[in-house]
């Protein structure tokens, strides 16, 4: 599938801001012709400029394989429509359930210059490098990523902003908790603050 | 303040639930007779027996230096009540506003058996002993923290679970994007799934 005309680049410095709320995201990555995504609600940022950020994925998980192999891999925050898929891609393995990419129907995007699986229908990507920490890996299962690319859905960010309070409530951001329970993000509040953009 | 009677302990192993929707916390720490109180929206679990998170803390605030010396923090969950709370915690440092947690407003609450500063008011609080992790704290600015204890407070969760959808408002948890602009947590969202409870 192309990119679709709402997806807009966003700039390196404000890539943090599609993640800062916490949601949960799905990781994906490709190594030769094997894709494979999976969910994850243990991602956070860890720095502005280069922007960079963490992720946990459990040493079973195919997905981490393929980030090891590959060295990339892709961030994007799933929305409210996309919650039987990201229940989906959180709940069944690769390696068990060959088929897991088709029987979740996801659909893929293309990026150009970046050859990794984006998911189509989430509100942001991030396309990453992995910077290879052997020991995180093995003891924390901790992957850091520098973000090198990113991209919104501008229906619900737009001008380094979120517009969740405007904009579809089916494009909210997912936040899983534990036994299938999630929370969509919900109200905005705003502290006045000199100078803010 | 001693310990109020809403606020009871969550199970260790359940431990993560309480950060797992990406919720900004508030970080604190003591050593000897300072403490300090720092807002953090780069926060994550990141392994559940045992139990551990990890947090970004810059390398100007006081609080780092707290937690470097003492070996122990706190991590708790602001609510929407304390979104002025939550803001100035994040914008003051006590390096330049040595009376920063009086202007604040900040009270503190005291848990049997551990000599941290807890924030009175929040919805959970995770004591925490620092993992030393010298590389990740040098290159990162990551902190790692075994969860080794964990409480509630018992009207938005209890039984291993959030209640957001049925409680007071004014106690969901915060979620920072950048310049001021929160969210609360909003709507529950709930996949079928056998076996969970």
């Amino acid at each position: 599938m192309p990119m679709e005309s709402h997806i807009a680049p966003v700039a390196l410095e404000k890539a943090y801001r599609l993640i800062n709320h916490g949601p949960t995201v799905l990781v994906s990555a490709r190594d030769g012709d094997c894709d494979d995504i999976m969910t994850v609600a243990w991602a956070c940022a860890m720095d502005f400029s280069p922007p960079k950020l963490n992720v946990v994925l459990d040493k079973v998980a195919k997905t981490r394989q393929l980030i090891e192999r590959s060295g990339t891999f892709v961030v994007q925050v799933p929305t409210a429509a996309q919650l039987p898929l990201t229940h989906y891609l959180g709940t069944h393995s690769l390696l068990t359930d060959s088929q897991k990419l088709t029987n979740s129907g996801v659909q893929l995007l293309d990026i150009d210059g970046h050859d990794m699986p984006f998911v189509a229908g989430c509100s942001a990507w991030l396309a990453c490098r992995l910077i290879a920490e052997p020991h995180n890996q093995a003891a924390h299962d901790l992957f850091i990523g520098e973000i090198v690319g990113a991209w919104s859905d501008t229906r619900i960010f737009s001008d380094g902003h979120w517009h969740f309070e405007t904009a579809d409530p089916a494009l909210r951001s997912l936040h899983y908790i534990a036994g299938g329970h999630y929370y969509t993000i919900g109200d905005a509040l705003t502290v006045a603050q000199p100078g803010a953009e």
